[in-house]
């Protein structure tokens, strides 16, 4: 690591982050700096580089990975495996924490979760044992668990994940299920996709007589 | 600063930097654990996390304004004001460090700087102090100045400081100057706003004779 210039070497790690080029963390170091130069000079309580960088360090030292369901975790274990009010029973395989997070959002699952980290995707080396599928056999076989909705996204890879966890685990436990693709709520069918249109056209479910 | 959760911290620091709001903040919190968790688990020799957390402890400990220029610097001194070879005679006043860096890119201008850091606007408290005008003057006085170009941007802000500076200045240097607003290389008229061609028009000049 050059400690030749710290303005620069800011500058390049910024850079780093997905969606922020060279010029972008430019703006933000210059950004940063002229806080912190504000900071001192009206002696201000906070200092934002100071603060931010103490946090990165902090949650990188701090945060790991939940034993179980590998969601971002303080301790051994998230907050969600260790709440017992959850249904244990009921399994949500999410691709990302960000998707977790989600459908946490919308309150509609009570269920645990496990976290694959990404999708399978062979050219980027991400096989099963990049995605814990292992991990997740051995949850399920060990706990009891009624069901697994494989809630990974509604592309391609995402698809081609469903389909090989569902191959995996269908002998281990009595449903495996996937989110339903369709229009959202909301949606106008003049603005959807055809490949949305499609699969709501396929997926029709018959209207209940009342 | 609350302990409580070091991921909601690292996410809570990360939205105060400017264009990144909450669910960008949490997109590159979760990015820089996801990384370090495979930094971790592959043995890989860098953690973005880690190095982004000291490079910006780093530069707000190290990196303060240079004395004469207000340019961000190292030392007490910035690389461009203590480099002899540069005209010392020609002074060119900018809004920020982006704008001298921009300056130094086109590598047509070999005078020195002095930077601003914002613009007069009494409503954002940005009165004469806050941008070092005092400092200015005094460099002035202090030291043989020519001629000071004012490269404030083309704005109305930018045009107001401008006429302020200018007359600020005029007492005590031959030559103050503004950069020339118009038509920018390459432009074409069709795609040009009103005041642009507005000010194109009003500053055309003659075509010399050869």
């Amino acid at each position: 690591m050059s400690e030749a210039n710290p303005l620069e070497r800011l500058t390049l790690e910024l850079g780093r982050l997905p969606g922020i080029g060279a010029r972008t963390a430019m703006r933000l170091s210059h950004f940063i700096l002229q806080r912190s130069h504000e900071q001192q000079t009206q002696q201000l309580p906070t200092n934002l580089g100071q603060d931010l960088g103490e946090a990165l360090i902090n949650a990188v030292a701090k945060v790991g990975l939940c034993q179980q369901c590998r969601n971002f975790a303080v301790d051994t274990c998230c907050t969600i495996c260790s709440d017992r009010g959850r249904e244990h029973r009921l399994l949500c395989v999410v691709e990302g924490v960000a998707d977790l997070n989600a459908i946490e959002r919308s309150g509609a699952f009570r269920g645990v979760y496990y976290v694959l980290h990404g999708v399978l995707s062979p050219l980027d080396g991400m096989g099963p044992e990049a995605l814990g599928v292992d991990r997740l056999l051995e949850l399920i076989t060990n706990t009891q668990v009624d069901e697994v909705i494989v809630a990974t996204n509604a592309h391609v890879e995402g698809d081609a994940t469903a389909m090989y966890l569902s191959r995996c685990l269908q002998p281990h436990v009595a449903r495996v299920t996937r989110l339903a693709t369709g229009i959202p709520m909301g949606g106008e069918l003049e603005y959807l996709d055809r490949s949305t249109l499609d699969r709501a056209l396929q997926q029709r479910y018959e209207i209940e007589a009342f």
